[in-house]
């Protein structure tokens, strides 16, 4: 059993300029006084599920373990979509079953179960309204959660078939990776899904992406003014940037393209 | 008498770009480190006076009761306007006296004062300044009233002729309510006056608006792809929104435009 | 010996709509739970270091004392650039060696040091990344600083040479004071380095700017719809503002333009 740490992680496609992400802390300060939430991003594009599952998979183990990660980016909403509670790796989780938690529920040991319908009543808002169950009942089942007065095991049925991932997974062939830019940051860099631990022991690497072929460095000041660099990043994934620039947005790159990885002398 | 929560709500027009919402909350925080301090909302449109009042009236019941309510839209900052405390609903309201307050002097019960140049200099930061009255007076201020060193009947003395509020009040008719959009969010999402409460048990409704008639519906994912429909939202009020589509800046929507509620049938 | 407050604030260019300053609130929440982060400001221009320099040292006095301040914009993360602590006026500092501490290095008193790379194995993330050091290894260290396990004066040898600040200074001359805007804020209003101190106990003052000649004013509301005006800030520097309206973008005006208070009469 995990151990709660009284922090809730909320990732959101909300934005910070509604009252969206307030009335979701309010909630969960009224359910449960204790605890401390931590934003991990509001910045989602709307209704990006692949955004989210990304940023959060990459994210989740910078917080104390016990840490609840809620995570709404809900289409869905309204509809008779599921929601998911999680526990996995020491960190627990809940969102839309609609594959933004994919890359936690085939974790080695992760308790995947489907909220249940009493668990909403016993816990949510009465009664939630149709589009906003963010604040309704994710809000107030993370306070529940995140003290401690709910177990994931006690949320609802195993769940056996979550609706699967949508973000791309790369392909590898001998010598080279092919992914996907799947999210671009303030600074413009470039963000893939291609894993360091993909790339192996390859020293050296050229990157090739919309018929421009890019050099790999180890950090940002490496580069040269104005050039176009691919790096592995602090996340661990592979990233596009351009020294004292953009790369998003230039040479028509942006989200979405793909990018090949590949070793110099195949 | 209210028991403060120990939790203060901010809803201002400050943005989040720049540090002035960071300094509202070191002053609170050098004045009383035990309170906790949630975000409403710091991106109401400058100077919308309107807007703030009505987030904060639509939002304030899902914080704890005995929260303090911090609201600092202010274009009269330096000038003599008065600052309102206020108790009514189990809530605490701390703002200008411009009629931000409005949907909460009336309420049944509200206790409504104006806060006395007294208050101000045993509390305040001095000097404050003559442009930043919500670090220098109202973070102080808001400190010591949510950790109860201060009652809001102690502020100073009543105020019986408040600022009147400039929300629009929907008219009624017969078989109709014609309101305006007072909101907009991020999602494109157009937020009116209208109140679910004006409708009755209407079954049958039609919104008329820019010489377009748009269905009503229950939630987004009732909607057709791309439709204009309405509905009502999560904060109670008739809304009008696209399914996977923005309603605001399309088919010359946006904030002010005149809506009209129909009974079919009439 | 400066006792912590527990207060940790945090300066950035990471802005808010990625995951940046979530992952280092979870880093700081991982290693000393008790803590409280509050966000003085991310909307730092990108590697705009005298921007963050501007705005910790007008408002790092409004923190309790003994609050850890953190400031990050870091262009040369991953090369060999120091990292300095530093113990000034009863609040401490962490940030990269380039100039972004300047105003607070020559305080007297201040004790200023370079953090060893013994200091940062033995605290930050390992192995860190070549460049998010703000999450791997300012925020492991600021935990470890704000709870009181570690010292400013044993985080490393005492730093002799650090990197001047680029903050313009203000040339003085009789009777008048040359500046420049040095941040532009939500409204519009344009600050300059010109602190009103600068301008000792003239009364009658007059600021020329873009060949426009600009009233001074005391607040606001003073001031005429839609004139642009000068005033002293809450902030304690001469800043221009259009009542109602936006100084920056209009009449040529914006980051960078040269600004003269002058006294009236000479």
């Amino acid at each position: 059993m995990i151990q709660p740490s009284g922090v809730i992680s909320l990732t959101t496609d909300f934005g910070l300029e509604d009252p969206f992400v307030g009335c979701v802390k309010a909630v969960i300060a009224a359910r449960a006084p204790g605890l401390r939430v931590i934003d991990l991003t509001h910045g989602v594009r709307p209704q990006a599920i692949d955004e989210a599952s990304f940023w959060l998979a990459r994210a989740y183990r910078y917080f104390p373990s016990g840490t609840v990660h809620v995570a709404v980016v809900d289409p869905g909403v309204g509809s008779a979509r599921r929601l998911l509670a999680c526990a996995a790796d020491g960190h627990l989780f809940l969102a839309p079953d609609n594959g933004l938690l994919a890359p936690f529920l085939g974790l080695e040991g992760a308790e995947v179960r489907s909220v249940s319908s009493q668990t909403i009543a016993a816990y949510g808002l009465q009664p939630p309204s149709n589009t906003f169950h963010g604040r309704d009942i994710f809000a107030p089942l993370a306070a529940v959660l995140a003290s401690g007065k709910l177990l994931v095991s006690d949320t609802g049925p195993q769940c056996r078939d979550p609706v699967p991932g949508n973000l791309d997974v790369p392909v590898m062939a001998p010598g080279q990776v092919q992914g996907r830019v799947v999210a671009a940051d303030r600074f413009g860099n470039l963000l893939t899904n291609i894993d360091a631990a993909m790339l192996g022991d390859w020293r050296e690497l050229v990157v090739l992406v919309n018929g421009l072929e890019v050099d790999f460095v180890r950090t940002y000041a490496e580069a040269e003014e104005g050039a176009l660099v691919a790096l592995v990043n602090a996340f661990g994934v592979v990233e596009l940037a351009r020294r004292n620039g953009r790369a998003s947005g230039t040479d028509g790159l942006d989200r979405g393209a793909l990018v090949r990885v590949c070793r110099v002398g195949g």
